[in-house]
């Protein structure tokens, strides 16, 4: 918050290329790199070509309004901060300057349960912001209930379950970089929490991902038994999965392959969007991650049946050029960009977003 | 017009690279760059890559000829000059350099109410030139009339109406260059005259674009009745907006998607012209911009129904390149390569030229 | 033919890239550069890549026969020399040293009208070498009698008219380097053979592309009618001209785009070939030039129905390389590779290959 | 074994370019280049971009079981290394590193005709190691047989037969560098072995591949006649073929293109991995080699019913780097990725992988 403005701040295309010098190597292979050889972190931009905006014109496009309800929450634009690990590897500001960013501009931010600051404090810096936590389900249950409880009373109103980590995958990017997920990086909701696994180990003749079963659907229902914030569940990428999503009370999904830093080689979000969307949009919430760059990709997806989307590497870009100040700028862009968009759309409210909006095309 | 030839003006190929040593990198930026991360206007040109043309052989095509006419007007070609502002920027020729050189060609030229020169010596310096006035619809609707009379008075003889600018899109190649289109930047039609906004602004919740509602089809029919010059409306990108185009009485309509300058998202100009083109060319005049670059993009949008092509950055990349004397080589070096692929083609007239020369393809 | 070896004569792979070493830029720049923007050019050997060959296995393919009759004539390829103009640019050897090469191998080459040598000492030097004669037609109908004459008595065995010339097409790297189709080229077949026009020049408000009609369908009857040699007609790229063809009564086609080099937006020769065969293969006989690099290429081609390919821009590579030696390399290379790749796909002979040994697809 | 592990093992990203410093440049040609200009080689990596895998979530994928039987015999994972000469050129360690690295963690490989190490010296290091032996059939028949009883004796499980090289194809990269395939370099099963014929040698107007017929499916009844074990043929890529290969009764196919080394232009493997299951699979065991680099792309040659996947570059990649220790971790390395990746995908066995776990898609 302090400090002079950086001269010029970087145009959203620029963005990513000034973060990669302000932050160590280590973290930036990190930030930046996906699983396996990151086919998967690729198509998530790429699959946003394949559609064009239609534009209406004539008109009145001078009041435009991006306002949504998540969940029944009222936030200022159809535009979330995702989940993410570790601010403080990226800047000092950490979760808190996104906190009192996203809270400033009464947007939703989803913290994870390894944010480096405890959700106490994030909660705190930033009271009046809509706010959900992301949960990397513990091992042992209890843990579970210890966070869910504490996130509930930190005032968090969602509670967004985790569910492509069986096991951390290979990242090659962030492994050439040396930046480790374990023990060794501070966890700011307490030494108790557990990062997931980073990989199998052979047991005998097969391979062992940990000690206790991994999540199931189970353990979604279990979940929704001790808490009472709406359950989100974050890394659907099929139809199948979206119904049993229904079946078991989800209150939304967020359409995600983890940036791409699971399992290499699934599907761009945006290409089974509409199967999830067509599957399960009448019981629940859709929202996406992935890929999301530009007020084009916020509308494609919107127009596609999503409630809203989810932005993850800008905004740790954002933070690294400049801290706090640095994700207030970004948003502002972000949101500004899309409400410009939307009136050269020829639409002036999120929900006069339909598919008519898009048409599919097959080069670019 | 004083000075020496260039030893060599560049070929068509050329033409931009040496252009972009010729400008201040600050008006390079505007000429260049794109809405966005400029995939509009990327796909511009690509767009045209996906259509081949099929020569017929052993026709006569020893006289070829390429008139036209343009709402009942005489033109040497089915080629006109798109409508940019501010060309004073990149040579001290200027707008008056493009009629001199369009005038003594025959060729049409539209002229921008953000001409750095006054509409009244454009029309001075080309008296014989087929002329349009573009129009930037002014907040204040007396400030239309006094516009639209000046350029009736001035001997223009079509009011394009362009409708894809309820606000000015984010331009990132621009900013990082430092253009701004503003106040600062002399307007040649004098100080009355309003660029567009340049992006919304918060107004509470909400964003507004403008004191004033944005243009509309209402406002379409109110210029209409205040001229007896034939309205064509620019940026049109819909089969349905074509439809209502014709509803409201528009002379023409030029698809357009202000060079991928406006809504970055938006599809290749040429990727809609067919839809365009079936709704409503049987009842008015349609033209296309955006992407013609060579002879055979010129031969591939006739097939595809329109009326005309209008050239933009790549008449501005031979204005910077050599002024008026540059503007003059360009419109005839893409005219004579015109009537060589026409010629090459086996079609001896515009009026041969159908969707038979024409088949689309995938790849490129 | 005197003079060591070169220590290694590039593989395939690298010939254009050492042969660029070897001409002057100017030269180099008409080799290698195509219309416009090269779009035709650049597609003719991309679109090879759209076919995959479904080779079959465990057939006895010890022996491998690549000969068969163009027109009649025994050849021991299905590959041949297309014409090309002055051979004595690229290196003293000129077309006497192809026709040298070629003789040897018993393949066939057609001669361009604008040859760097005579006709006649094309025919001395390479006597059993089977010979086409590619024309040019000349504006007035005796000169083109008078190079019939000569062809058939230097013992040419067929007429190739080349028919996608009315005018030759702008080439911007052929200009930027400076090379003119003109007078000051000499041509070997006399003073009085004209190269075709250079482009239209205009004639009041209309392009002229000459004083004489350009050719058409007559101009064949009225060839056919003077020569008892079987006429070829070469630039064909449409089903409708090749009904034409056959209604003309020529005894061949070659599908050719002129290498890319003359309708700068034609289809790659590859896409046209099958609509060409199907309407045409059954009544005369087709050939295709453009884009044919290598081995695979060659079997596509026949797999689609061709009966031979023509190969034009590699021969002039190999004979800037080495000369008479280069070409006869190059031809050797070519030819053997071609055996291999027939009998890797399991076929013995050009008779087996058809069009159950390639598949479409839609990527590379 | 013995010396310091090198400081960090590359990434499975980085493999192929710390390797290519390793080796020789004589050798990397060999072992890099392909056929012709290697679009069969690069087509293998690119087809498998054209599938995505739809992971499940939310099931117990905390055990994984990878393993499998391949003609009855328990393997640890659907992986094995794919038959290749010469090992002994990459690294001392040669074959003997790679059998020891391969019967340490149960996996199978196939070993080359022409392998640097003496077949009995493959079984002696590793006896517990599931092993095939390779068999490039030798012209005098007599050889063969001597090569199959060697390996019965020496405890190989089958016998694979080459089908795709009745002619070593032309590869430019290696003769580039200098690598010749002959008898130059040594081969440990013994100086009576003949690697396969390089190329076509003119024989009168044909061609010939060698004094003695190349191999057909009456050899393949010959081999099985006089060996008990089952026989796998290599190299079919063809529908028809696969039927041909159940009739003759083969115990298994490798769909393979020999990695893109033989005919230049032969489709990718996974492009026809589903037609010769379709048409094979259910009659005997379908393996694929070509392009398989990552876990993803296991997955999806199983999906489309694949029983395993061959590997050939990487293990003589892993093999310059750093000998039987780089084979084994690299072995290592791709089994665990895989089992995580089978976790990812919601899948614990190999078994429940079926065409449900991918989708087809155009572009990347």
């Amino acid at each position: 918050m302090d400090g002079p403005n950086p001269p010029t701040f970087p145009t959203l295309s620029e963005l990513e290329a000034v973060a990669a010098t302000k932050v160590r190597p280590r973290v930036w292979g990190y930030i930046a790199g996906g699983a396996g050889d990151e086919r998967t972190a690729r198509s998530n931009e790429r699959a946003f070509r394949q559609w064009v905006i239609r534009p209406r014109v004539l008109i009145d496009v001078s009041e435009v309004d991006l306002r949504t309800r998540l969940l029944g929450q009222r936030v200022a634009a159809p535009i979330f901060v995702a989940p993410m690990a570790y601010h403080g590897e990226v800047h000092p500001d950490g979760e808190a300057g996104v906190a009192r960013a996203c809270a400033e501009q009464s947007l939703l931010a989803v913290y994870s349960t390894l944010s480096s600051a405890p959700m106490e404090e994030i909660a705190r810096v930033g009271p009046s912001g809509p706010r959900w936590f992301q949960l990397y389900v513990q091992p042992e249950f209890e843990a579970n209930r210890r966070l869910i409880e504490r996130a509930e009373r930190a005032g968090f109103q969602a509670l967004v379950v985790t569910v492509d980590v069986p096991v951390l995958a290979v990242r090659d990017r962030q492994e050439q970089g040396g930046f480790a997920i374990d023990a060794t990086v501070p966890i700011g909701n307490g030494p108790g929490v557990l990062p997931p696994r980073r990989g199998p180990t052979r047991g005998g003749s097969t391979f062992r991902l940990g000690e206790a079963p991994s999540p199931t659907w189970k353990t979604i229902d279990e979940l929704r038994s001790i808490t009472r914030l709406p359950v989100v569940l974050k890394g659907i990428l099929s139809r199948e999965d979206a119904r049993l999503a229904v079946t078991h009370g989800a209150a939304g999904i967020i359409v995600s392959n983890h940036g791409g830093r699971q399992l290499d080689g699934a599907p761009a979000t945006l290409e089974v969007l509409p199967e999830i969307v067509e599957e399960a949009g009448s019981s629940l919430e859709v929202c996406v991650d992935g890929g999301v760059r530009r007020a084009s990709d916020v509308l494609v997806a919107l127009a596609l049946g999503a409630h809203a989307v989810g932005i993850g590497r800008p905004v740790l870009w954002a933070l690294a050029v400049d801290g706090e100040r640095g994700v207030r700028r970004y948003l502002e862009m972000l949101t500004l960009e899309t409400a410009s968009a939307l009136a050269l759309a020829g639409r002036r409210t999120v929900g006069e977003v339909d598919s008519s909006l898009v048409a599919h095309r097959e080069w670019m």
